[in-house]
């Protein structure tokens, strides 16, 4: 009955039949039922009811809902496959959701020129599964990547293990057409080298603030002839972090260059792929080449070399292709895997110059004594992107708010070693006012300056990636408040 | 007896003192015959007086000068090396000229972490010489490289022949820090994986109209194993053409893949470096792999294939460092060897797909025979980048303004194949129409509302990268006078 309830009040919305006018009945959510779905994304700490979810299925449509909802200055949300990190999918103020999961067509591919087109609900994974038969890939690979949109990995700028050597999405956007706040599609790059200022760039990573993307060229790469996988055992992280460095120094650069902390096997060795690590090491480095066959046993037998230098207790090079992806399978469900060893985890998503790592994984060991959470390592070494998995139970009182804490330690800790404060999850909710451990407030000015320009009367996903109140004279009114 | 008039003159205007006040009396440039050096920078067809020109020595004192600026509304010009080629450092307005190039020190250099840190008066090439002997080198390399300097490339975002495989400017720059244009001092990026807006992305190929940047934290790389060079002489473009398309999507990234035409191959055989290319072929193609010299072999032999399948009349392999240092001198030099057959040359710098170009130089060819003005094309042919030589006489009457017209026809004929009118030597005064054959007037107005963000008065560089009236408003205003 309760629900039912809440049906007809939504139903009596006045932007529900307008809505329906724009995409078709069937396509706008307004029942409480319906929208419970959408009142989080991959982050799930904070939650908020959507006043109604619609799915447009063309740029036309988009524009057209855009326009009505600017028209009535009713905010709105973009949302792609809802695996976003950092809440910036969620909800504050009874938004509007955009939901771009209809759009999912891949519109062209051009091996000649190295492109392909696709529409912002296309899911990562797809794109290379569609084009592997021809010998290419999309190379930006979240973890997500099965699920996760390419729209969505524009918004977030999203990475992955193998940005190493390929770059993040950022790297690999060639054009995009985007409805802006007000309603307006502009087409945006799409030649190389296009002049003027790069709005392009700009767009991308700002987590759906400044511009709805609708259609996406990317490019494309021809898949590597050959990959091989090491992995080596450590009984110090100083080593294993030396042999890191040295394997880069040498000039080799991975196609992925990841490692693990002891806490971190101890969860992979729980799941549902474990390889048989030891339990007594310090740390795991997991490591792919890749490129044309010939030279690539020689950097594999360089990287060998640098670990023995460093005191690798056990170094093995994977001797099939199946031997290489359990490895890897290991290693990429490293996150869920947390779920064997506690009922909660909360993910983090520090960058730090890669020198600082054995200062920074001690700083964190402290912080966890003190704190009473575990907290596994889990390192994209090669760009010094470290995902520490804060361990709580979320039914005993207080572990959640503590838990969220200790993740802000953590972030202040790898803003304090010269580094950042997300690396490839964005800032959304969740790391609005850590945006202060690496901004001033002039900084933070210049960027909210930036925002108006686009998103003038913040219609377009409000109160997201920037600390509240905002703005140094919303600081001073608060004051007086 | 004129001279020293001017220089009474200018020596009373009340800003000279004010600026020697605080750069040092020497520091300022205001005597006529002093100014003339600056009236304009590698692109010669335009020219401007300065008001004065200032060498600050620290950002400190860049800071200041542009405060002092700022408070009188007096326009002003950063300007690095002057060896622009659109005439970005160009006065217009009796603007005072900052020139860097006395903020020319290496701050540091850390190759644990990849980074230099340089002023932005220290010039390209030294970066390079100054870490060579380590075994690494700074990627991005303009032919202008042994005298521009890196804030120059970072107003530019700059490129090179071996952008194809290791990108532009943009893709080397780590930090940055700047002076806003009311003088502020901020810092940018600095950090990898920086959240919210890309303001650093935003400033690099900004030509000198968001801020002024005095410090620069760029990515070195390690220098590769091994490096060789192939020469091969196509009787068509059209096979030249397939065979660039062919090795690349062979999965060979050259680190530089180069052609040149007949014109421009009877020029720098008429020039300093003659190295005995065939007369009566239509295209040369010089390509460069690099990288670890286990695989190299390999990639060379499958290059020569490749042109071997599109009709090589000769394709040869360098034997020597020195015998490819040669052909390098000889493609590096084109741009200046047309002086050896030609009083004038305009070059351009359009952008086109790949695929198009057999296409692009017909129409190319097409102009020339209209015009009767010869017209050489030297390609950057792995990234599209094309850089048609414009031959022409500035002694006879109006062939100077037939030059420019020729080159805007030749760039229209580039964005009308889905390229762009610049690849790497920026809008500046040259092409600030031509900004029009890619962009809409709600494009452009876009990136005016970002100008206005950083740029309110257009005070910092006014009257470039935008066509004149540049807004809508202004051109509805013109109409009505």
């Amino acid at each position: 009955m309760l629900f039912k309830k809440k049906q007809r009040i939504s139903a009596k919305d006045p932007i529900i039949p307008a809505l329906q006018a724009i995409v078709g009945e069937e396509d706008v959510l307004y029942r409480y039922e319906d929208l419970v779905a959408y009142e989080c994304d991959g982050y799930t700490i904070h939650k908020g009811i959507p006043r109604a979810v619609v799915f447009p299925e063309s740029t036309e449509e988009v524009s057209a809902v855009v326009k009505y909802l600017h028209q009535q200055q009713i905010p709105f949300i973009p949302r792609g496959a809802g695996t976003g990190l950092s809440g910036g999918a969620i909800p504050q103020n009874n938004e509007v959701i955009i939901s771009l999961v209809r759009m999912k067509k891949l519109l062209e591919v051009d091996f000649y020129n190295r492109y392909a087109v696709v529409e912002p609900g296309f899911v990562n994974l797809k794109l290379t599964n569609a084009i592997a038969d021809k010998g290419y890939y999309y190379a930006p690979d979240p973890s997500s990547q099965y699920v996760c949109t390419i729209g969505g990995n524009v918004a977030e700028n999203a990475g992955g293990a193998h940005c190493l050597k390929y770059g993040v999405t950022t790297n690999h956007i060639l054009g995009m057409e985007a409805v802006l706040a007000n309603g307006e599609i502009v087409e945006l790059g799409g030649v190389p080298d296009v002049p003027g200022y790069d709005l392009m760039g700009l767009i991308t990573g700002s987590e759906g603030t400044l511009a709805i993307v609708t259609k996406i060229k990317v490019r494309i790469l021809k898949t590597p002839q050959e990959k091989k996988t090491v992995m080596a055992y450590f009984d110090k992280v100083q080593d294993a972090s030396q042999a890191v460095s040295d394997i880069i120094a040498a000039g080799i650069v991975p196609a992925a260059l990841e490692m693990m902390d002891k806490v971190a096997i101890e969860g992979v060795e729980a799941a549902n792929f474990p390889v048989g690590h030891p339990r007594d090491i310090e740390a795991v480095l997991l490591l792919a080449v890749d490129g044309l066959a010939a030279g690539i046993d020689d950097q594999i037998a360089e990287v060998v070399e640098v670990c023995q230098k460093w005191n690798v207790r056990e170094v093995k090079v994977a001797q099939t292709v199946e031997e290489a992806q359990r490895w890897w399978a290991n290693r990429k469900t490293a996150f869920g895997a947390m779920g064997a060893i506690s009922p909660d985890y909360l993910v983090q998503d520090g960058v730090i110059p890669r020198s600082r790592l054995p200062e920074v994984l001690a700083r964190i060991g402290e912080i966890s004594e003190r704190s009473g959470l575990r907290i596994a390592n889990v390192f994209h070494a090669g760009d010094g992107n470290l995902h520490p998995l804060i361990l709580f139970d979320s039914r005993k009182p207080g572990e959640t708010d503590l838990a969220v804490k200790v993740g802000s330690e953590v972030l202040k800790v790898c803003a304090d070693v010269g580094g950042s404060i997300t690396g490839e999850h964005g800032v959304g909710i969740e790391k609005k006012e850590e945006m202060r451990f690496v901004f001033t407030d002039e900084e933070i000015e210049a960027q909210l300056q930036i925002r108006d320009v686009f998103n003038p009367q913040q219609l377009l996903n409000p109160d997201k990636l920037f600390p509240t109140p905002s703005r140094c004279a919303e600081v001073k009114q608060a004051a007086h408040k």
